[in-house]
Order: structure tokens, then C-alpha cells, then sequence
């Protein structure tokens, strides 16, 4: 699989399984930048100290037209100028097998995505047009990071909690190219995961802003070459005076205990 | 809440429950219509049989950002020549607060759409900023209209089913703006969450393509009053030669289950 050693690549380069996250917030950066220049700004000052980018489409999405005009120019700027690094658009999508078919296509047609973020609670009918290409990463949100994310996640089936079941589920899929996703504000469920899937490439959060405990999360979220693994922080780094620093010293804490 | 007023409205003066769904694909229709060119048509020859719209985003981002404008240019129209029948935009996001706050914004302030689909699976924390738009629609996905399904909706729980127990658990949440999505292709399920739910809005899906039992979803899913539910078609309709003809067709079948 292409994203598999797009990944390990620049994870081995940088040394680093930090993934930065382009989440722009226009309120929070100076009026004189647009969108596309704020990420640029990120970008040029952290490429040296990630294995990854993840813009949210969300905070492309709640500006309009020109909120995704500034991701395409966003990605195709990272295409052009660091091929090296993939990208993962996170984008949370999910629906029935006909319309899946066209999320997959906007995520890796046209946006040119390496990796996408997508639900699995509809069935592997709704997964499987993602599957269909090859090269790229699926992402399969198994146990979200925020507060309420027990609520529904975590509801007891007779084989234990609704998440552990669908994973058990889902490690029994025939295909190569999904990865999961786990909160890293949940290291517990994150070791639990990694049992199930010794092999698969994971997406964690929550390290930077949501305050996750980062020497559990790397402990249970590492592979057993200390890597298959993207931690991903946005607000922590972003704002921040000097990024290159902020990006270089979250990556060094995640280092200390691979 | 306005949603409310506005379905009532657009439900009574033209005796219908039928939404359309406007999910263009290019590839089957002539060259020479744009995607909004088409929406336009479709809603001309429709606008006297429907209760709704509900564009899905996934056929518009599938096209990328001329996909996006003419979604924009689509509920511009709709707002500005039919402002009484509400427009759903058919997003499924799901996020984690922050982030979600975000899909909201974009889905009630930039697409100026009347109601939102959202999947429940992270919980009330990441659904309240879609709910805090008091006068919009949330509509929350518990249980979806594909084949696969059960995989993961029907796991068993100490109370029943997962999208059950889900549907419980909701049935809680003290907010008034919320509502209900089962797909019609699952009666039993539909008739249970009108039980649970009596007095939501419900949007349902499937009796089109799909090929759902129009009795029988009519019957499971409307409310004491034979109202409270928009029943969706897309690909049977949009594609067809007479589109009024087959839309006033479904809607009087739908009416005489009512």
C-alpha cells in the first residue's frame, strides 16, 4: 500500500509521529492572512518535525466556498512543495454504499487526500468504496476522544463495550487498507485497540489541547516497532509564538517513550 | 421552532410527505445542463408534490468546488423562489465539539439550510452545537437505510439493540429541536422509534431506489396526527422522463397510507 510507505518514510526522515492539524480558525489569526497563508506559515515552519498533515474540513466547510478554496490551494501547495508528507483530510464521513462512493471520490479524487477519516457504524457496504482505492488509507473512528464519547461507544454488549465489539468485528475484514482511529484521552481503549490490530496504521488526538496524557498514549498506542502510529495536535501547535519549536518539542516528548 | 412551522406548513398546503432528494450525478444527464441547471428542473416540475428538499452533500463534493458552487446557487434558488418548502442538506457529519461547532456553522449559517443530518455516535456533547441553532432541525441518524446495516446497529445490548438502546437514551435529552432519521427499508425499526419518539420530526429514506414497502414504512412512521415524517426518493424520481408526474405519483401513494 502506497500510504503505508509514504508514512513509514517520513516518519523514519523526521523521526517523529507527530501529525499537525490544520484546523484554522480565521478569529484567531491576524485579518491580513488568508486561510491558504496561515496554513503555508504552518507548514514551511513544522515540515521538518512531522510525519503527517491533517487538515479538519469542518473549519474549511464553516467558511464557505472560500474556506475550501483555500484547502485545495492548502493541499496542493503540500503536493507540490513536500510530497514526501502525506496528508490526511479528516472528514468523518459515512453513508450508504451509493453515496459513500462519492465521499470517497471527493476525499481522494479531488482532493487528492492520502488518508481520509470515515464512521464504520453502518456496515462494511458503507467502507468498502473507500477500500476500492487502493493506495490510500482508510480511517475508521472506532472511540472518539471527547467527554461524551462513552455514551453510545461504550454501551455494554454481551461481548463486552459496543467499541471493543465493533473492532473485534472489524479486525476480521479482508482488506489491507484501513487504519483506526483512537483518542489518545483514552489510553486504556487505545491499548486495547492495538492488541486487536498489532498491524494496522492508527490516527490518535487529543495530545496537545484535550490535555491527553502523552506518555500513556505513545505506550499504548506504539506498534511493535515503536511506530505505526500518528499523534495528531491542532490548537497546541498552531497558535503558538514559534511553531517550529512547539512542533519539534511535542515530537521529542513523543520520542521519550517509543 | 421555525423548522416545525415551516414542515407544517409545506406538509398541509400540498398534501405531502415526499422530500426529494436532490443528488445530482453528471454522468446521467445531458452534457449540456450544469449540476444546478438540473437541480433547477427537477425542483420546477416537483415544487407543488413535496414537503421538502434535501440536497446531499456527497454528490456535490464529489464534483469538487463547481460542484459546491451550484449546491450553493441550488438552495439560493430554492430560497429565493420557493422559501416555504424547507431544505434539508444531507451532511451525516459527526464531530467532536469543537469540531462540530464548526459542521453546524457551515450547515445553518453558510448553506442556510432549515435542518442538518448528524450521526449520534459521540454523544450529546458533540451534537449541542448543531442543537444550539434553536430554530433549525437536527436530525439525528439511528438507524440507516443499507444492507449492512444490522453489522453494527443491531448489536445486542443488555436492553435490546444498539440503535435501540441509542434511541433510548436520546429519547432523554430535553431539547425540542431534534429529530429522527430510520431508513424505510426497516419497518419494525421505524414503528418502534415512532413509539419511542412520538412527537419528533422523522425524515426516512428508501422508498425509491431502495425499493422499501411504501405501506408499510407509511404505517410504521407517521404520527398520531399521519404526518410527522418526510419520506425521501432521489434516484427514482430526479431521473425519470415526467419528473411532476412521478413525483405527484409517489406523494398520492404515500396519502393513501396515511
Amino acid at each position: 500500500m502506497k500510504f503505508k510507505d509514504l508514512l513509514e518514510k517520513a516518519v523514519t526522515c523526521n523521526n517523529s509521529l507527530l501529525c499537525v492539524g490544520l484546523d484554522p480558525e480565521p478569529q484567531k489569526f491576524s485579518k491580513n492572512l488568508s486561510i491558504f497563508q496561515f496554513n503555508k506559515s504552518i507548514i514551511d515552519q513544522t515540515t521538518n518535525f512531522v510525519c503527517a498533515y491533517k487538515p479538519n474540513s469542518a473549519f474549511y466547510e464553516a467558511q464557505g466556498l472560500p474556506g475550501l478554496e483555500d484547502l485545495k490551494k492548502t493541499i496542493s501547495y503540500l503536493k507540490e512543495n513536500y510530497p514526501q508528507i502525506p496528508v490526511i483530510l479528516d472528514a468523518k464521513r459515512a453513508d450508504i454504499p451509493n453515496t459513500a462512493r462519492m465521499y470517497a471520490k471527493a476525499a481522494f479524487e479531488y482532493w487528492s487526500a492520502d488518508a481520509v477519516t470515515v464512521y464504520p457504524h453502518l456496515g462494511l457496504d458503507s467502507i468498502e468504496p473507500f477500500l476500492a482505492y487502493q493506495d490510500k488509507l482508510t480511517i475508521l473512528l472506532i472511540k472518539t476522544s471527547n467527554p461524551d464519547s462513552g455514551v453510545f461507544q461504550d454501551l455494554k454488549t454481551k461481548n463486552g463495550s459496543y467499541y471493543l465489539e465493533m473492532a473485534r468485528i472489524i479486525s476480521k475484514w479482508k482488506y489491507p487498507n484501513f487504519g483506526i482511529f483512537v483518542g489518545a484521552t483514552y489510553p486504556k481503549e487505545l491499548a486495547q485497540m492495538r492488541k486487536i490490530f498489532p498491524d494496522k496504521i492508527f490516527l490518535s488526538a487529543g495530545v496537545g489541547a484535550q490535555a491527553a496524557e502523552i506518555k500513556a498514549a505513545v505506550k499504548s498506542g506504539i506498534d511493535e516497532k515503536g511506530a505505526g502510529i500518528m499523534f495528531n495536535a491542532s490548537r497546541s501547535i498552531i497558535y503558538g509564538e514559534d511553531l517550529g519549536s512547539a512542533a519539534r518539542k511535542l515530537r521529542d516528548e513523543i520520542n521519550k517513550y517509543r
